[in-house]
């Protein structure tokens, strides 16, 4: 008696201007599909189904990262949306509960929303129509009513005056009887003027066989659909705002909110500090207490308690902070676990590395991880002070407590507790830089004569 | 006949949902309690007390630090404003000019308004409370008039459904002589549904005895409290908007004003520019002409006239940059003085030191001031040309119109006019990359195979 | 018979409080006169005269800059607008067309404004003057009309009530025959509080010998003038939502249009990507499919189809990015071409240089190129290979797939296929490392002790 899920996701988005999929343009740092997706699967799907069209190649690999047990099925001809969820057929084969469809360009549904309309189910309701208020209903389909039950969905272009001043309009989510669904798609015909399969006209098909359709109300926000880049950027705007909301009411401090982008599974714990000028990409999980400075980029990386990142600190994916760790300013660390207590100050280079309990890394250190062909692995015992300017020509490992020599280059294994020097002794030549300086002047000077 | 002023900062501050002391965190830098304690110190007082209760010993060292002439006192209980301003008392012992009580959690309250009050306590009002006009009185405290003659405060549940109509509310500020004003909460009584010694109280007490109260009025925007998180960033929001239109005002170019950040005690002289994205950190001053590049970060440090900070330039405690300077992009500055005409342009670190005049330190100079347990210092002569990636390893000095050689760790003092060289001597080995990378090619070749 | 454009660019700008001429306060990245004169330009005038006065040689400089075509004439003294455009008589000497004046100061009046002025002319009014309908017309101008006739212009302290209670105000832009036009200000009085020559007054003259006069109108928006920082920087916020309006219509992905900062000229290919906080300075173009990361500042470059920039790059005027170049973070560009597929992927400074195809710049790469006096270039050839914190000491040549170790500093060139070594030996002392820190641990605790 599980719910399947239909999620509509075909259409071309010509108004975007993008040769990328519509519903594959990114939302809070995940493609926008992913939104719809989520909504849905809140409601533990037995099934999903998604129907692609344009691009469908892309969205199929999209959706196999998502939800790997989602299927996607094809529209060849864009048909209408009666005509997409026909295309869900071999999906909801035999399916015995009930069935939502959903749109992946209406990514703040929310699964409350969803909740709702399923208890409209339970109460007796065929079929449950997902509407709003509109502050200015526009072009929208009116839902015509009587009390609770919905009589019928006008399209716009069709709508009488006296149905055009109803507020009440339609978000295109429906829910029904899988069976039923099916059932009633297959019987929609396309005698319209765009000659194409209109999801909506299952509400009066299936009033004529005597099924009742009850409307579900939700808050206008909720169907904010994208069509354009500017409505894309809008739609960003709103899921930050909601976000930022969240954060804050558990007890995080951002200085300037309004300058913090999230990406939609951003975890931060109560009283972890996050100052203006932070970008969180996908995949970040920031512990209480935790401070990310200003001007910081966050990617698939973990922070532990009491841990400082940045100014202009920037964590990519594979990143593990322990707990008091520090990463100052024009700092990148990539695939890198640094233990408890170390410290990477300044303008460094961490990737592929291993660093130890209290380490310190100086200034200007860099992991040569890579020889043109492969990655290598660098490993720092802990309480080892690596100098200033040390090249770590991986792979290699440096031991606990050990010391490099500033301006470095370390290429082979330093032990425990060893010093290792690799550089010239200083040779200071009198008198020399001031010669220097003269004739290059004197040069310029007869340049310009 | 000196002001004593009484700032309430005992609350817990539950809403907040941290650890720290609600009056102490951040606004404007600076922790919130600094607000009033500054609008209260521009009324020069004789004696300042901060009644602490939830976080005493944290507060009472930042109280320390804002003004070290202030009393601290505990209010280990939290029975009520009343009883907060009654713990005061012995550091009003003999006091014998006005009182003042003022909130930790209020920073907004203007220097002019409690001139104001000052102003009506002049005029013969024996209690001067300080009221808003709300724009929506919800729950807050109701003043009951007749003229300019404030008959009592109402608190909101316990207000007639006439009382409830009034907008002019009460601020929480009130100001008195500073004997009437401990005599009258002594005779406070807590007979109410909370059990709490209330301030307000103090009004229906005086008038009782003969004594007349008045009411100053505010902008609604001074009087805004700080409950939660999201409250404290619209607190932040209304500083830096104000701070911004000030320096708009001193003839200083935003670009962006909206996306410039400054602490309380920002100075930007006249005819600077301040590029998109600045975050000014606590103590810092800049002159006149001084340009600070877009995405810089500075903090207890001072820009001369002419000097060029950014982009990505980043200031900590203890820079002073003189006329003429230039630090360029993803530079690190700290406790170091450099002086006028010198540069340091690109991806260094200077810290702990002195740098002469028209020096120019190359890209990648690193001062080593660290050797992981003393810090140490740098000082380089006028004029000195410092090569890319040199490595100055403190303590060490470089003298006037001295060179060092690109890619050398400096250990030694280098004389004045000297070339320092270290560095080893480049060997070409003809052919040898090309084995090597065919080699490596072969191998990843193989591993695939 | 070619338009003649005078724009009015004399005014001190006193409230500006600034030594810079007003209207060389930066706008998009620009000089605001830019603005004006870019507005004047798309209608091909024959002759271009800008009046100087505050700051003349200042300006004089820019407009050369601008448009070397552009004629400059100095009023010395103030005396109105009248007055103002008097003193381009020399130029428009025996002009046959149209002239039209706009102002330094009015950065918005669109070329399609100008155009349906030039129709007003062709259909036949004498003189056209651009109104518009003020939300608040406070102590503008006021425009008294009789249907599309123009009676007179009327100031707001010489206005009846009757004549303050019209919303049509004069926004000071006119156009007239050019001989006409310079007749009557020639007849211009004087007579008046100010002492000054009003431009307006000609609309009077001109209909008392006979001639007519019409309104055009334009959104108030265009009519925006700047004389404080902050409407300077509400001018820019102005640009800045124009702009990034038109980026997103154009097909670019802007994830959060409001951090983006664009110059007049900036223009982004179709399905770019430009991620939060990115600054365009003036110069810059942005192939279709680039991606622009966060945090990153551009100025006069050019950026190739599938190039990724950032985040945290820096690309100077100069830099040249062929396709699917990569430009890491933490990294600076200078007057440099970077072949296709060629990378430079953390905290690096390539300037003056010329990069191969596929090439690979490690961390920390440096481009020695100024040795005190000169400038000098670096090579690199395709495929090459530099090793993390190579110093190329310009003048150097790094031949195809060459390779440099790490750390070495490359001071002679190397040859096609070569690796070039100039680093020290590794030396590892057993032990060193923890008698040193033993004895500094040991010193500082003395020191306490």
């Amino acid at each position: 008696m599980g719910l399947s899920l239909i999620i509509l996701a075909a259409g071309q988005g010509t108004r975007m201007q993008s040769d990328l999929p519509k519903v594959l343009h990114p939302l809070g740092g995940v493609p926008m599909l992913t939104h719809a997706m989520a909504s849905g699967a809140a409601m533990a799907p037995e099934r999903v189904a998604v129907v692609c069209g344009h691009g469908a190649e892309q969205v199929r690999v999209a959706v196999a990262e998502i939800d790997p047990e989602a299927q996607v099925v094809i529209q060849a001809e864009q048909l209408g949306t009666g005509h997409a969820v026909r295309q869900a057929a071999p999906v909801l084969e035999g399916a015995e509960g009930d069935a939502v469809v959903l749109y992946g360009d209406t990514p703040f549904i929310r699964p409350e929303t969803l909740e709702a309309m399923a208890e409209a189910r339970a109460r007796g309701a065929d079929i449950v129509v997902l509407g709003f208020m509109a502050a200015d209903p526009g072009r929208y389909g009116r839902l015509v009513t009587v009390e609770e039950r919905l009589l019928r969905i006008v399209e716009y272009k069709d709508a009488t005056q006296g149905e055009r001043a109803i507020r009440l309009c339609n978000s295109g989510v429906i829910m029904a009887d899988a069976g039923t669904l099916m059932r009633l798609v297959g019987a929609l015909g396309n005698a319209n003027a765009a000659g194409e399969y209109y999801l909506t006209d299952i509400v009066a098909l299936g009033r004529a066989e005597g099924l009742t359709a009850e409307v579900v109300l939700c808050d206008e926000a909720e169907t904010m659909g994208v069509n354009t880049r500017a409505e894309l950027a809008a739609a960003e705007a709103a899921f930050q705002l909601r976000k930022r909301a969240e954060v804050l009411e558990d007890g995080v401090t951002l200085t300037a909110p309004e300058t913090v982008h999230f990406a939609q599974d951003t975890y931060i714990g109560r009283d972890a500090v996050v100052e203006p000028y932070v970008v969180f990409g996908p995949g970040v999980t920031v512990e209480t207490g935790a401070v990310i400075r200003a001007f910081s980029h966050l990617e698939g990386c973990h922070v532990s308690r009491g841990a400082v990142v940045g100014p202009y600190a920037r964590l990519r994916p594979g990143t593990e902070l322990s707990e008091d760790v520090k990463v100052g300013n024009f700092v990148e660390v990539k695939n890198a676990q640094i233990a408890e207590g170390a410290k990477v100050n300044h303008l460094s280079y961490v990737g592929d590395a291993e660093i130890g309990r209290d380490a310190n890394l100086g200034a200007g250190t860099i992991t040569c991880n890579y020889d043109g062909v492969f990655k290598h692995r660098t490993v720092v015992g802990p309480r080892a002070f690596i100098g200033s300017n040390t090249m770590l020509v991986a792979p290699v490992t440096v031991g606990a407590e050990a010391m490099t020599a500033s301006g470095s280059v370390i290429t082979s294994d330093v032990e425990a507790g060893a010093l290792a020097v690799a550089r010239s002794r200083q040779v200071t030549k009198p008198g020399l830089a001031e010669k220097m300086m003269a004739r290059l002047k004197a040069l310029k000077a007869a340049k310009k004569g």
